[in-house]
């Protein structure tokens, strides 16, 4: 068969597959694009866009972080772009960008990060994979005679020669370096879940057929996959209730006057840190977890009580849009992360994957159960960008929880706050706390350590709350 | 009737305008809080995220654009913030700290621009209003003494001494100057659509049950107005088709060799103009209307093609999604806009307001026709900020287009581009001309001119618009 019989026949499948998915949005697309000059990266990626419907790709290539003065979290921008299920997102270098540049430019910025950074982009890839998103890594090479000849003829011609960037020369120069990182980084990053495909750049309708068909093969198996995945998805075990119960009831109880004057007293105490100096180069993410009426709004307007409006935002959560849905679990929360200076206070948060999804079974089993090490990645990025991060648990009793219900019902001002999930969700007692507890052991890490906060009397648990957070910027500020 | 008593009625009355709200959806408020130290400010939206459902309302406070080293359009933020139909967003001074923060510490710096700055305050203020998104002002004041005296005894007792913030001190201290800054921005910007109230905040009960009330009158009117206006929303105006017609066929007829010459000529030269220095500090954004199969994404795979991946983003725009329907039309173009030092490209615009928008009906007569003048607005302020907007109207004869719909239906591979909405589209293909006469007629601005590129033959389309793109670039960079 001709070239371009073979390449009319891959264009109709992909666009065939692509139809499919933009109809079925059954899972997402990314792409990682890396090459070599001369060896046909934009051109190929030119082709998918003119062959395919455009509304549903996009493109990204972004400048490598290491090498910016950008403090937020390496991450954060790619989570910011991922393509939602239906979608198809081409990323020139991607997450490799940030490996690859200062592996080239500057070993010594790379130096001990290099490690890390390969763990990063593995756990990525990994989690991307379970929540939908497809991943699909491209090379394209050239030998180092042809890229040597094809850029001498491209800068012989005046109307050509913009085609080579400095850059462009820069790499054939260092054609070994280039290659010998790029062979280490892809060796390392090669997994089941998201392979490397080295492509031979030479011929240009070849480069074209064995992108495409790449592209194509991985679309129609995810296509096949997921029919699979979803006729087989597990059902959410049921939660065995852990005996042992949160302590709920507070060792003191307050009266009126100490209470105010101790909330007085530390919001103060808050105040004066988050004016702190040393605060405008970190950020402050705090998380609220506990049962319906366990008192986390009450606690959180005490905390933002004492911060000047500029510096905080309130992030409620509450059932995922259908934009959230259609994106992995944790790229909601990645997009509403503080800047420098700034605290961001969730009220709910990213463990709702292992407390409401897993009790109510909205996850699957072996969803959730990843979920742990997921988060703890997660929390790790922001604290390696210097956010300080600290979670709480409300701990309210079943019968304190049950009053609340009851008074909120009988008044009219807060009949809003209770709803019929919200009676659900308290038939599942149980399932939450047993669900709480093995949340805690497994995500309680140094770096964002839970405090488990008696609930049962609001303003102990406000206290409880203001001082925990003053102790942790007290000690964070230092450092 | 007792103070307690009253506030709990007001505050029954605000709980159920934004239940109604939350459910209806039918608009969104912004209320804009300003205030002088101890006039309770922050005591007053503290209470309303108590009483109201704390999902449904968002608050913001943000520095000053013009104090801060920022490029992007000091309107952007807001824009970004803006509420949808059925939330409430608090700003703690808004699009005012723009004005005020200079107006108070760098008089100079604020110079010239303050006038330029009323007026983007009140053309926003009156597109919002227009757009479904009330707009409520309140300034909280105390007498001079009652300030005064109040920041002595918190001042004099070390639990409180935290409340007075350094530029509370300053504010109280320049009493005087506050009030008449204040004072005269508030005249210069009190408009029938965005009233501006003052409040007194001597009496606690008192300054909330005032606020509160406010808040709950505008909520109950904007419902009562809103279900007047769409029983009484006027039809779209059927469109007189114009007479004179755009030329669509070229002068010259290019043969395929002088076309990839002059191409590759071009793109050279664009790449080239992007890559030098000046363009840092600038930014384009390049705008593409024209009729379906015009040929708009074939140019732009030209000019992407010359560019830096890094550098460009193309922006497809397709109908709305329900979350951009629930905000004014022109929110998502403002999410859209380019970084420094890139390009965004626009298949298909801000103009849909003006072409299909008016010519299907979905805009009323009276919202697209305002639209001219907020567009206007709208480039403007992105050229203020340096950003070089250029626009195409790619125009196609009629008969050309059926030619290219009909070779799309014959072709497996294009059949996607073509679909029902095109068919009906084109049987409106005059009206569509006469919408792109008026539009180009009003909105043809020195500072963000179109181009009106004959498309009948997609090479000379091509090369006229990179040609352009090459001047106005060459134009802009010196400046």
């Amino acid at each position: 068969m001709a070239n371009s019989a073979r390449i009319d026949a891959l264009r109709n499948r992909l666009l065939t597959a692509q139809t499919r998915l933009t109809r079925e949005k059954t899972f997402a697309l990314a792409i990682i694009v890396i090459g070599e000059p001369t060896a046909g990266r934009s051109e190929v990626v030119n082709k998918f866009l003119e062959w395919l419907d455009p509304k549903h790709i996009s493109v990204h290539a972004l400048d490598p972080v290491l090498m910016q003065d950008d403090d937020d979290p390496p991450m954060e921008r790619y989570w910011r772009t991922l393509p939602a299920r239906g979608e198809i997102a081409i990323y020139f270098q991607g997450w490799y960008e940030d490996y690859l540049a200062p592996a080239l430019h500057t070993p010594k910025v790379l130096g001990r990060k290099a490690e890390r950074l390969v763990a990063q982009i593995k756990q990525l890839e990994r989690m991307l994979t379970h929540d939908g998103v497809r991943v699909l890594k491209l090379d394209l090479r050239v030998a180092r005679q042809t890229q040597q000849a094809r850029i001498k003829t491209l800068r012989a011609s005046k109307a050509t020669r913009w085609r080579v960037t400095r850059e462009d020369r820069w790499l054939a120069k260092h054609f070994g370096r280039v290659r010998k990182v790029t062979d280490s980084l892809m060796k390392a990053t090669d997994a089941a879940y998201a392979r490397w495909h080295v492509i031979d750049g030479t011929d240009p309708d070849k480069r074209l057929l064995d992108a495409g068909s790449l592209v194509q093969r991985e679309l129609e198996t995810a296509h096949k996959r997921t029919a699979t995945a979803v006729a087989k998805a597990p059902k959410s075990g049921a939660t065995k209730a852990s005996k042992r119960a949160f302590v709920t009831r507070p060792p003191e109880a307050l009266d009126g006057e100490q209470y105010a004057h101790e909330l007085e007293t530390l919001q103060g105490r808050l105040a004066l840190l988050s004016r702190k100096k040393s605060m405008r180069k970190r950020a402050v993410v705090l998380a609220f977890e506990g049962m319906d009426a366990a008192g986390k709004g009450g606690t959180i307007r005490r905390l933002t009580g004492a911060l000047d409006a500029r510096q905080y935002t309130v992030v409620p959560i509450s059932a995922p849009t259908p934009e959230e849905l259609a994106h992995p679990y944790l790229w909601r929360f990645w997009r509403r992360l503080p800047d420098r200076g700034e605290f961001a206070i969730f009220d709910r948060t990213w463990y709702g994957r292992v407390l409401v999804e897993r009790v109510r079974g909205f996850a699957a089993a072996a969803d959730w159960q990843r979920a742990y090490a997921e988060i703890n990645e997660f929390e790790l990025q922001l604290v390696e960008s210097r956010i300080i991060v600290r979670k709480f648990w409300l701990a309210v009793g079943k019968d304190e929880q049950l009053k609340r219900f009851e008074e909120r019902e009988e008044d009219a001002l807060k009949r809003f706050k209770v709803d019929q999930e919200d009676w659900a969700n308290r038939r599942l007692y149980d399932a939450y706390q047993a669900a709480a507890r093995d949340m805690i052991e497994r995500t309680n890490t140094d770096y964002a350590p839970w405090t488990v906060v008696p609930a049962d009397d609001k303003r102990y648990a406000r206290l409880q709350v203001l001082r925990a957070v003053c102790d942790a910027l007290t000690d964070e500020l230092k450092k």
